[in-house]
């Protein structure tokens, strides 16, 4: 089989040797954590273990850390399940955030994606219900970060709760929910190395939160349902990691002054950004065409997020961010993590090479004509 | 280590070989089933082979299975998603149904917990509100196998929907939706072998459904969020194994006749049950208590449904089929499953007749004073 680059981290990272280890044990292991019996108090402590790896991660108490099946229902748990009459959401935020209520009311971005504070503390002041604010932590397709600290500040200061969707943000780069002060923020495994299907709702203590689902009482009646015992499991695996993200961010660097020699438009690179994506568009030829042609090049990409099934559509982040179409729609993303080299740069660079090649030469020929 | 006798396969079964052997290969791939690229497409191939595995099990199209995280999030799902205005429940439901909606209105159940039809019937015909019916497949507690045929064809008869939480039922005996013309059943992945975390809901074509999150449109938009790519391959897995019931039965049965001669008290053999579920009290001697000593002999048993977070309390199954407190809270419950033996029967039978002369000796000593 030929080396394949993989450079799609944020929709799915492969996962850590240390993790496919520990989710074996956990799936070798027979008990019910809420057995009584010792092999059920043995799974109920592989969870309190994996709990607590979570939470150090992210800088909480163990006990704020609720389980969940991902990052989309840590999002809807908080959306909907939050005591909140109003819902303040950015216009970059994931589908994940932004289907949750129809009632939301939108904040607009900048140029680089960046939530209008004006405008939030605008929306804040018109409107004295109890409001929940909801931002991303880092966007998924571009990596640009939110100036999550004086969000919550502003939010505070009008009594309003935080909620931070940092399914991309945490573990790759600091993230500190005590420092930030943040209410609330959704978690996701996969995205940092651990498995599919899991991830985490974090709470700040004592505030008020209706269940979705209830059954047995789990996750302190905040999620019911048995748990997941080897997706959580694996995911404390995923949390325990170490990454060198210096070496990532210089590898991404690496990339980005090659594509931009290349005439690449690249977003939001002058602002802070995850240390392993970049994002721009190669004009002229549509995404979806770029990520297969790539694929067949054996590099695997993607044209924004990957959580459409299957479907490459206009990013509306792009949108929000006032990216005219013709741009947007030949944007691509790559993403970087704990298993990305310089062979992976290379393949890219190479592949992608060619793709600028055939712009170039159509535009001649039409030029020509 | 010494031998431990397993015998709660109604809380979680062990998982087979093969399941964990597709689980390690699901978990070392790396790609988002959502992602355009030839790693995505794969990860979706092993999806959809689960989702038909999963299908077969129950002889319906393909189509009509929702991957979720369980049988709870698939009962939430049906009852607080279907369109009905009013939700009918039975009084012998497992909490994951019982606690979703505050309205439901609960149909009375038989000494045996059967559901009493001629009060289902009057409940639909005196409310002609849009009404589904959510009655079990098979109880987790006794076992006790409700007349789902006959309920469909009631409820129909009345414009009502059905769902039937199968999640003990499926995958331990003939549980066939498309024949039971039901309209939705849920599933769960760990009762049957697979990994703890996933289930599903079975919906039939066509039928109107809210999903709880809709994150990025996955599961035909009926459930956001990437899939639990290594729990739904497990599911598919555990799905696909042929389990001998009737060697099952024979040692369950084996099991019973010893109990009754020492005295048990069993709950719902005059009725159909599970071939793998036995339910009894030890009179004189509280449920916990057997469960701790039964432990203590490598022999893992439940008091009753093991969903209540550790703590074990007077069983509302019992309560509904009219059993008096004293023998209620003296019941503990075997299940068994593929991987049981002779040896677990033996080892169970000898620990609990030790319990028996305990309670025994006791009353000879309390009847001299």
């Amino acid at each position: 089989m030929s080396r394949i680059a993989y450079m799609d981290y944020n929709a799915t990272a492969p996962v850590f040797p240390s993790v496919a280890h520990a989710m074996s044990t956990a799936i070798a292991h027979v008990g019910n954590p809420s057995s009584v019996h010792r092999l059920g108090r043995e799974a109920r402590a592989m969870i309190e273990e994996a709990r607590e790896s979570v939470a150090d991660l992210v800088n909480v108490p163990r006990d704020w850390v609720i389980f969940t099946s991902g990052g989309t229902e840590a999002d809807a748990l908080v959306l909907k399940g939050c005591s909140c009459e109003r819902v303040l959401v950015s216009a970059v935020e994931h589908a994940a955030v932004l289907k949750v209520r129809d009632d939301a009311e939108i904040l607009p971005v900048d140029g680089n994606g960046i939530v209008d504070l004006n405008a939030l503390e605008a929306a804040l002041k018109q409107d004295n219900r109890s409001t929940l604010v909801s931002v991303v932590g880092a966007n998924n397709e571009t990596g640009v970060i939110e100036p999550i600290g004086e969000i919550v500040e502003i939010a505070h200061r009008y009594g309003a709760l935080v909620h931070c969707d940092a399914v991309q943000m945490a573990g790759k780069c600091a993230f500190d929910v005590s420092a930030l002060d943040l209410d609330f923020a959704s978690l996701s495994s996969h995205k940092i190395g651990g498995p599919q299907g899991v991830g985490a709702l974090v709470r700040r203590e004592g505030l008020k939160l209706d269940a979705m689902f209830k059954g047995g009482g789990q996750e302190r009646s905040m999620r019911g349902g048995t748990e997941n015992l080897s997706g959580i499991v694996g995911f404390g695996a995923a949390a325990r990691e170490k990454v060198n993200f210096v070496e990532i961010e210089a590898l991404r660097d690496d990339l980005e002054r090659q594509v931009k020699a290349l005439g690449a438009v690249v977003f939001g690179d002058q602002v802070k950004r995850l240390p392993n994506t970049s994002y721009f568009a190669l004009v002229g030829m549509p995404s979806d065409r770029q990520v297969m042609a790539l694929d067949l090049a054996n590099v695997m990409v993607s044209a924004g997020s990957a959580c459409s099934s299957g479907k490459v559509k206009a990013s509306h982040v792009l949108k929000a961010m006032k990216i005219e179409d013709d741009v947007a729609n030949c944007a691509i993303r790559i993403s970087l993590g704990w298993n990305s080299s310089k062979e992976d740069v290379e393949m890219f660079v190479q592949a992608w090479k060619k793709l600028v090649e055939r712009v170039q030469a159509k535009q001649t020929k039409s030029n020509a004509a």
